[in-house]
């Protein structure tokens, strides 16, 4: 069955190649997501990329929808895709360049790196007298243990942090973290981490998990991060309260709004970082090959009529609830 | 033999106890770097803490000197310290803090985390379109596998870096390490590196090491770290390599000279990121915790008659070289 594939990503000749040699006996059109028409959209049988989402609720036969992210939003909501279309995601991906994003910018709040960095264009040099942290010996909670939090967690514990992961449910824990609780047990566990990392999707249940209550529960003078979706925290009650001084500071990638607007008093805040929802993207050359890799990996399982990996529940938004298949990791 | 120590370090009341207790049967005498008299120096037969290099000087029946640094240099001048003062150095108590320092500014510059701070003051939420680096993969040039070097090498190691050493002679590779090669073998590692990271110390065989035409044969595209001495890196021959794109860019913790001149033309390179010698200091509490337990160690095996651990060589500069014990490692 000779099926239409369509690729919407700015890939490589070696890129392609190795989707084609995935499965040769199928047909292949290779374009980006800025430059896929309503033509090419509705041809495909199965669609790579993130094509936009007006083109692709037209095409009433697509069979499958492998995502470049991991989170593909707005393409689970109802009426959007066929209700028999296999939706599969990126997760896997995503893990190693975000996962270094978190780190990065830990280590740069937990050694006033930004604050040198302003100095630098003063030209001053200039100590700040005041203690540095460490990862070392540091609580870190990572709320979330997908592909990303599991990522940051196993670099976190390496460099010699303790880590507790949290889940939806609690699971047996993997040798990277002390324990592993669900979501219930989130409150317990916040009075002790020195610094909160947050990789959550975005569903109903993650939509504002992080108030000004549930803040007022962390550890006075933790750090918080933020690289799953905006919607988990309030940015303004975050704000007062790395304001006041309860939480040290925070490095967010994600916001909600965005973009943050410019008159957020995010902005200015010393012990704040932003960056504009890039830790993940293609910046990363590894992240298009890994990617590839995962879609070659379901092209293979398509052709033989097999169940997909990455497959996200359209109920849960997660991969491995309510579907079959499991899911991948690059690293 | 009842002798007389003088500790000159803020330290809290229990790390004082901790040293007390180490040999209750000597006299004690706790103050600072800054506030240590004439009167106490001379007093001492044997000091913990920099204090000033006049005062000191003038106590010419010193038996041993105990650096807070890990690189005492004006102590091992000549007619500094009386010819036979033993002298011992702080290896093992920076390991940490220095080393968390290369990887935050490592990370910080393969993230481009310093221009998405100069985006923030301006409160702009503006992706920058080009590829960022990973840690994970990279090859990493360790030149100095000391406490710090070696710290800093198990850490680039635990995150999926290739590592390379270099001392001053060939060793048996650690198990964080390809191999370790001598310093005679450096300009055939330097054009596979992606990081070269120095932690050398301020030797006249370390000066000028890495001048125009070393800068010259590292990869294109490279990343240099500097924590050990200024001395070591040409920071006019830097500017310009970084300037003209040879090498990526660089964190510097040391200069030549210190402090940086306001008006050096590395202070405004967008990929240059310094700090005002504060990777080590206390800035990180742990590091005095260290030195206490380093000097307490010591202060047994003095009361004991046995040869201390962490002593210099005042000829080479180095700990175990020509002189007794071993060096002290605090991870």
């Amino acid at each position: 069955m000779e099926k239409h594939i369509l690729v919407a990503l700015p890939l490589s000749a070696a890129q392609r190649d190795t989707i084609r040699q995935a499965v040769p006996g199928f047909q292949y059109r290779f374009t980006t997501q800025e430059a896929a028409t309503r033509e090419e959209i509705l041809w495909a049988d199965a669609i790579l990329g993130n094509v936009p989402v007006e083109l692709i609720r037209q095409n009433r036969k697509l069979a499958w929808f492998q995502s470049n992210f991991a989170g593909p939003d707005p393409y689970l909501e109802p009426g959007v895709l066929p209700p028999d279309c296999i939706v599969t995601n990126a997760t896997g991906a995503y893990g190693l360049a975000i996962s270094e994003w978190m780190l990065g910018m830990w280590l740069a709040l937990a050694k006033d790196l930004q604050l040198y960095r302003d100095r630098q264009h003063r030209h001053q040099w200039d100590v700040i007298q005041r203690p540095v942290r460490s990862v070392a010996g540091a609580r870190v909670l990572c709320v979330g243990l997908g592909d990303i939090g599991s990522s940051f967690a196993r670099r976190a514990h390496a460099l010699g942090a303790q880590v507790v992961g949290v889940r939806r449910r609690a699971a047996p824990a993997p040798d990277y973290c002390l324990r592993v609780v669900g979501i219930d047990h989130l409150d317990e566990e916040l009075p002790q981490a020195d610094l909160v990392a947050l990789s959550l999707p975005g569903t109903p249940e993650t939509a504002g998990l992080f108030d000004a209550a549930r803040l007022a529960r962390c550890k006075p003078g933790a750090i918080l991060l933020n690289v799953g979706r905006g919607s988990a925290v309030d940015c303004d009650a975050l704000a007062e309260a790395v304001n006041s001084g309860a939480l040290y500071g925070a490095a967010l990638d994600v916001t909600e709004p965005e973009p943050l607007p410019p008159e957020h008093p995010l902005w200015d805040l010393d012990t704040v970082l932003i960056t504009p929802h890039i830790s993940g993207r293609f910046s990363l050359p590894r992240t298009l090959e890994n990617i590839v890799g995962i879609f070659a990996h379901n092209l293979r399982l398509y052709a033989a009529g097999q169940p997909l990996d990455n497959q996200i529940s359209r109920r849960t938004r997660y991969v491995s609830d309510d579907v079959p298949g499991c899911r991948l990791t690059c690293e």
